[in-house]
């Protein structure tokens, strides 16, 4: 059985059915229950609240109207919640129904009055069991709104550094805000690719000391990681991209400074990505030659063995041989029957002759080198 | 006899003979008799109409001069019909011609009065089974004109829309209806992969489990579909570009909102096939790893009992001679040869040896790690 | 000996000697003496002429003086009557040399008074045969010049459309014929194609059922005919864009609408030799995959018979040694000496141990699952 | 065990904490304590300082205030002393952080005042042992501050040629400067790959002579090199490109003369490297050939012996065989009991046909070219 | 050892020390001593002169001041002479460096007054020996500079056609000669892959009539050649591209006209690049498949007759075992023991069993089709 198997990583098309009226939003299968916080803050204050329905939210929304807001969303199994939203802050179904879509490829888009950002979120945790799930954020005038599918805290920096009344988050809008979370994202890319770098190194000590099958299933298993951190880097790199080249002022220009920073490291991440590819390959070249020097090594000794015995066995059959000294009816002596038998060294020339050959053909695969290139 | 064959996907050029007239009119060889449905709608009214011939239709275009209407033929074994369609709605000969060849890339082309667009159907029922047709669309003023190749029932979701009266494709025109379907055909390439992402599943499955030939029959079949569906998107993208780039009226900028959706979609499934390429020969590898690894282990048994016993049947060769311990003749005694048959514990020693050499063997395989790595 | 040997396909640099001048004409080796036939047409009439000299020609253009002629010349063996038209019709050298060397790239150039093409005429006859010859063509205002290497009639189907008079082909001036020419060139591929398909499924067909040496010679053999195609369309591709591109008037606006569709096939042309290459390599991997599975198939019959008879045959073989029961010289009784032999059911014991040895073989092979993976 | 473990070359990701805020300096682990080189000079005077401390710097900075200075950092082990360079000569903390994060792409980055570069610095030593740190550069208006990782010698060259009053690094600007840097970085890759040439020869060499399996090892180790530097060296182009377009005007007219020669040799190096890749590939499928090549040459040496001795040795078995001449309790002849070992020649005629066998055998092989093919 | 080692082809990084100053000129090692042809010409006059140093050139520019002149220097070992020619002439010391150091990529530059141009001169004797060297050339107003590595005669049929009064070469100016000397550097590729389309098609023959080892070598010797024409001629076509769209008057429009022709051939040598590294690929892997064709056909034999002999020689050891009739001691008849070889014709049964088995198991064989898949 695939030892691997429990956390084989799936990559599937999206969902749906054909024919489908598009802005049709349908609860993702599995989806966990929404869980709410908003983050209002502004420079001097920041004011939090946590529940399970959208009152909380336009509570405080309607309370600290002056300030920035922002709504962390984590769970999208409630589809009428996802409709409300879409009513009241005037969000467009396509988009809506992308938020829910959870196969989404990383994208950014603009529509008048918000923009709208999906990437994937590819965590990775200790024991480097890789999550693949769906973020999605909307940006608007004065607040940013987050969706999450699973509960994990992937954000927590970020929510940290909103306690600090001076620094650049709490300062440059929602549009920062929006870089950080998706910079926070690519920082994950990076936990997982460095968890990969070990796991390659580890794997090519494993193909050094002792080739065993298991190395070609771990490969495989960090080809299909590196395979779906590929499909989420690049588009993700256009998607800053994209960022950066907006006219939309929900993205302000020092935002852009930082956005440019956050596009390099993509960059770093896809060059890292096609570099682990081409070692992953390697590695699967190595285990081969490996393996094939190994089948190599097991032939010349089969070989060698057989080789040196099969003659040496052939000689001793032949004098193994009951050709009859005399007739055993008549006893007329037949002499020309294995004179060998009856000669008096006859056992001593024999060996004496197997030992030649053996040594001989000894030489002889020595001069090959089958020795030697063991 | 490969049990794939049935099923096995062609890839074809066009058809015709060299140095045809462009614009020559041939029906398809094996096609079906035209079945002719038309649906004539407008905000509150939708009137539908089937048959044989193009009588129905005409007829319903004069009754419903002011209606939308949505005409879908399926069948294309009729040249005179096709010839008739072109007179009556001015057709360029050069589209009719496209429209009858059933091996055209997807393509988007702008005529003053009309727009044609292209498409491969690619169905797959629950079976697997997958259907690759040809599916034209000619859009004017107030109508569509559809062509399939087969009579299925590829857009029933789209008909059952239809009878909504403020649904967006009573509304948003032709040029809406053209974007319905071609959404519909990229809604069946999702289905196409998600059955093939099922099976390179249930493929790596059952190469962990057992790696039967089969597999490598399955992958090729596979990546064939893969190529037969690349082939098959990479221009659908273009085409829906094509559409949203067009000056042409005909499609509106409402239907260009949503045909970015669809672009979209279009860059997922090439993705998609993308990865599921690399997948099919990331299973390959696997695959001959397994079948070599196999093979390794059968030489590995082999060689072990060989080359333990070789030597040993020597040993009991030799001792099978038969040197003489006397002259048959003269009885005069040979003491040199083979005394060690007359010892009184030459058998025993002789079987003590061959237990050391067979040990001594089994742990220079045991050093060698031939026993813990199979 | 390779049995595709007399059909190989060379793709051969082109030829000339080290710091030739440019424009230097040679006739090509092995060329064959021209024939030329003229065309001279208007609406209404048609007239022809045949002939082995030039005289021919210009008594006709003479005559003719209103018409639109097509001089089609086939062999280009005499460079004298290749550089008397450079003369009368002012073409210059360098379009003469590229006439003349048959190894150019598909190409379109543009000069003053006269535009130039050539491309790459691969023929396929019904043995599958490949010819790969070089087709050049002259348009000026009123006249077409074609020059092909063989005397094979590859533009029969033209020839006949030109006798209809309202045909585009009498009426659409030079650029058209241009046009006609190279579409019919076009189509020559899609014959090509058309067979390559049906022996890449041919192939198909014998790898499954009998994988032999001769499917590996076959593939090269298509291989190598795909990258002789290849070589000729992308190129082709590009010329016909240059020529959808061109600003010179002998390419009138209606032709252009025709290059189009000319252009489309063209890219389908590319589109299926790269799938069939796909697919010529995903045969290969079956083919080699399958020679494999056979070879594991030996091993394992090799692997069990040997290893269920080794142990039987040593057990025999001690039995066979010849360990004495008393010394032959004092007869004294050699007790420990293989008392077995002696046993009154050694022999019966002896066998039973053999069948359970190879009965306890089987069942190990049999848990490895040597047997049913056969 | 790996004897290039000690020398493996790693590909790592960037460092750093998930949610980290932008700008955020860490100290890389293990890294040097900074020591500070200051060159001031003008055309006619150069000064020299050195220490631990920045006040080293800011003294001379102060005394020489109408020379250009070149600040030379190595050892990053100070975070104090990088904010302090940030907070006195106004550089931006994104920059600071790319400094101390070594694992940087090669890149240009423009600030108003001050541009920054960053360069991967590969060195070789006469052991091929390559080194990867970080190369930093900021130009300012009269000042170049470079920043290395180790404290390794690696600009001699550049600080002799400073030495000598009229050479173009005293007369040109701090651009010139950076220039030089970036210059003496390109040499040191054609360093590493002179002796990765060298390598390459002498892996093959080893390959015809004696293919071990340490072949494959080297030649990994060269292609892991080999992505290094790839890595490496496409950015690296990008980078000078970038500075060959700025219009800071911190780059004047004249170095960026000198950039295109080092642009050239940039795309030399990627040129290279890519040859490089390719012949490292050329000598895996060398070496594999002749390992399987030499596992054919084993195989055919086992089976000439076995297949000349099994019929042989079976032979000699079957006149081993005790079917007896007489019933041994009554007798009586049994005259159909191998009748052959009676005869007076059974002998001579047997070991006759034994030569015989195997005397055909060997002409059967020398036909099918065993013997000449080896 | 390697038979292709003395022909082996190097590709060799630019030499010299890091942190060299740009400009240095350094001799190459091994270079030649200058050897130095001046042609002086106009519309009328030809005069030819000869030496060994500079001082014949400057003579004779001086006495045929109205002339156009080609300086040809054979040979690099004098870094004096070069040092002069750049004084006087006034060329950048970079390009001095450029032409001295022999590792240079093709490329074009403008200088204000002169433009410098540099190729590989890939020669190819009939014995298929390549050589790269380098060629530089100064164009400037009136007169061609031309640097050669080696004093091989590479121009000679351009040497010739200086001699014809009329021929373009004397009356295109500078230029033209410019452009005649890069189309006689590309007229010596198409003699190289002349060479190697030759040899490709003596290797596949090879493959087909008899598979050796030496088919590898030879390959991989081609490819290396192949990858060294590539990194050849890719920059050459883009340095004829930069000079057929440079702005300097010294390339004037006739010129260009051939310039364009000469494009064409290095699209054309491209292209054939392409595809002979295609068909290597193709013949390796017809050539591997061949050998593993042929170790399966050793494997059969093997395997055919071992498996028939073992069970056959395991009958024999069976009946060669010693099971005693009766007791030596007593003489009791121990009549369980072997009772078969007591049998009036147990001889005659165990032979007719012995050949029932090796039929059937020839019966299976056949049934597996291992005969006639041979």
């Amino acid at each position: 059985m695939n030892p691997n198997k429990l956390k084989r990583i799936k990559i599937q098309p999206r969902t749906g059915n054909v024919g489908d009226r598009p802005g049709m939003i349908r609860v993702p299968e599995g989806a966990l229950k929404p869980h709410i916080k908003i983050y209002s803050y502004n420079n001097t204050e920041l004011v939090k609240a946590e529940g399970e329905d959208l009152s909380t939210v336009f509570n405080q929304l309607k309370e600290c109207g002056e300030h920035t807001h922002w709504i962390k969303i984590n769970g999208l199994g409630d589809d009428k919640l996802i409709e409300e939203i879409g009513e009241r802050l005037s969000i467009n179904e396509l988009v809506l129904e992308d938020i829910m879509n959870t196969h989404q490829r990383p994208k950014f888009d603009e529509y008048g009055e918000f923009v709208f950002g999906t990437s994937r979120l590819i965590t990775c945790d200790d024991n480097c069991v890789i999550t693949n799930s769906q973020f999605s954020v909307i940006v608007k005038d004065n607040m940013v709104i987050s969706f999450e599918e699973t509960y994990e805290e992937n954000f927590e920096g970020l929510e940290k550094r909103l306690n600090t009344p001076k620094s650049p988050i709490r300062n440059l809008g929602p549009g920062y805000v929006c870089y950080a979370l998706f910079d926070t994202i690519i920082d994950w890319y990076f936990v997982a690719l460095n968890q990969i770098g070990g796991q390659l190194e580890d794997i090519e000590e494993r193909i050094y000391q002792n080739a065993e099958r298991s190395v070609m299933f771990d490969t495989q298993h960090l080809k299909r990681t590196l395979i779906l951190l590929r499909r989420a880097s690049w588009p993700e790199r256009d998607k800053i991209n994209d960022m950066i080249r907006t006219e939309s002022t929900l993205i302000n220009k020092e935002t852009k400074t930082y956005l440019r920073d956050a596009y390099d490291h993509c960059v770093q991440i896809i060059d890292l990505i096609e570099s682990y590819k081409e070692i992953s390959a390697t590695n699967i070249d190595l285990y081969l030659s490996m393996v094939s020097n190994r089948m190599n090594e097991i032939m010349k000794v089969l070989t060698i063995i057989s080789v040196i015995f099969i003659p040496l066995t052939f000689v001793a059959g032949v004098y193994g041989m009951n050709f009859a000294p005399a007739d055993p009816l008549t006893n007329r002596p037949l002499p020309a029957n294995m004179p060998e038998l009856y000669e008096p060294h006859g056992y001593v020339y024999c060996v004496g002759i197997m030992v030649l050959v053996g040594l001989l053909q000894l030489l002889f695969f020595w001069r090959k080198g089958w020795f030697t290139r063991l």
